[in-house]
């Protein structure tokens, strides 16, 4: 049986389960939820996720949430499939740590970021002008951390690509195209690594599929 | 060379690892930060954590910091000490949710409502009722998703005690002495499964370290 993805392609957390499943090569079907519906609320899917929230996940009879939980599965039971996202034993410690700091430090502010500079436009709502400067001042320091680690390894994570910075790909693209750019711009370590995973194959897969919505 | 954990025994997150390291019957130094001092800004605690937060971890050359990653680090490269506090293999893909669920729909709940009834009485500082209510709101929907949990499994990760369960201890336990513990007492699996996780010999090691403050 087919694995299965829940969910919208415009949903961040959705793009990164996508991304894993393309730098594994593995097949997938992608279920359409129709927020707007407020299908996610319903109990057909409440069955898949109880937090109502995309994406959801199976795998024949296994169902899973959270999208990090989800690209984690991916890379560890396909492991012998497509592009190692981890690196095994010790070495995976530092990852570890990083995957955490994209988690609870980088993507909370690219969250708000996102939410001003690309949602609330797309909508025709007002940006809040001091929510963006705030958050620009939060980003920049979490950036200037990632500038002295990527001074140390070519990737977040070590010395490979993996779960680390793909986790990253779909805000960071987002921020790309908005005027916080320029923090990215200013630390060329950053730079580099930023254009460096964009230009994924597997990134692209997930980019066209977006467009074609 | 003897593990070392920077922090202070009040923070939660340190706590987590404290009680990880207990877990594993590990011997440990723990080092003191001096928060009103500042010391976790100064350059010698940044060479530890870039982010100025506490914990540190140090295993000999090996510098880890946010709680999460210590724990996973501790309980995969010490597997065989101690509690096991993983399961092996495709089993922990619904630990791995239950872990994510922990960091991203409890976590940021709890910490609210231990700010306005734990922290803020402690310093003297009025508790904002708005904010209790919100968030009271909010833990209940979680933990009527726990109870279900719990129904299916006797505990969050599985039918052994993981990670899942330890990283909640701290929050739980300082929620449990304020009005919020109606909410765990009304859910007759969530109350067991509380009782039952603060009952262990390692978490009372941590509270009997806080109590020596």
């Amino acid at each position: 049986m087919v694995m299965k993805v829940y969910g919208t392609v415009l949903s961040t957390p959705v793009m990164r389960v996508l991304t894993a499943l393309y730098e594994k090569d593995l097949e997938f079907e992608f279920v359409p939820v129709d927020m707007r519906a407020g299908e996610h609320k319903k109990e057909h899917f409440l069955a898949l996720n109880p937090f109502g929230q995309i994406p959801a996940f199976e795998d024949g009879d296994l169902k899973l949430f959270e999208s990090r939980a989800i690209t984690q599965y991916i890379a560890h039971v396909y492991a012998d499939k497509g592009t190692p996202l981890v690196c095994e034993g010790k070495k995976m410690a530092p990852a570890g740590v990083w995957m955490e700091v994209e988690a609870h430090q980088f993507d909370p502010v690219a969250s708000k970021l996102q939410m001003e500079l690309v949602y609330k436009p797309k909508f025709g709502m007002a940006t809040d002008a001091a929510v963006v400067e705030e958050n620009e001042l939060k980003l920049a320091k979490v950036l200037d951390v990632y500038e002295a680690r990527l001074s140390q390894s070519k990737y977040m994570g070590g010395d490979c690509f993996t779960l680390v910075d793909l986790h990253h790909l779909p805000a960071l693209t987002n921020l790309m195209g908005t005027p916080v750019k320029k923090l990215f711009d200013a630390r060329p370590k950053v730079s580099a690594w930023a254009a460096n995973i964009m230009a994924r194959p597997a990134w692209a897969k997930v980019l066209a599929m977006k467009n074609q919505q």
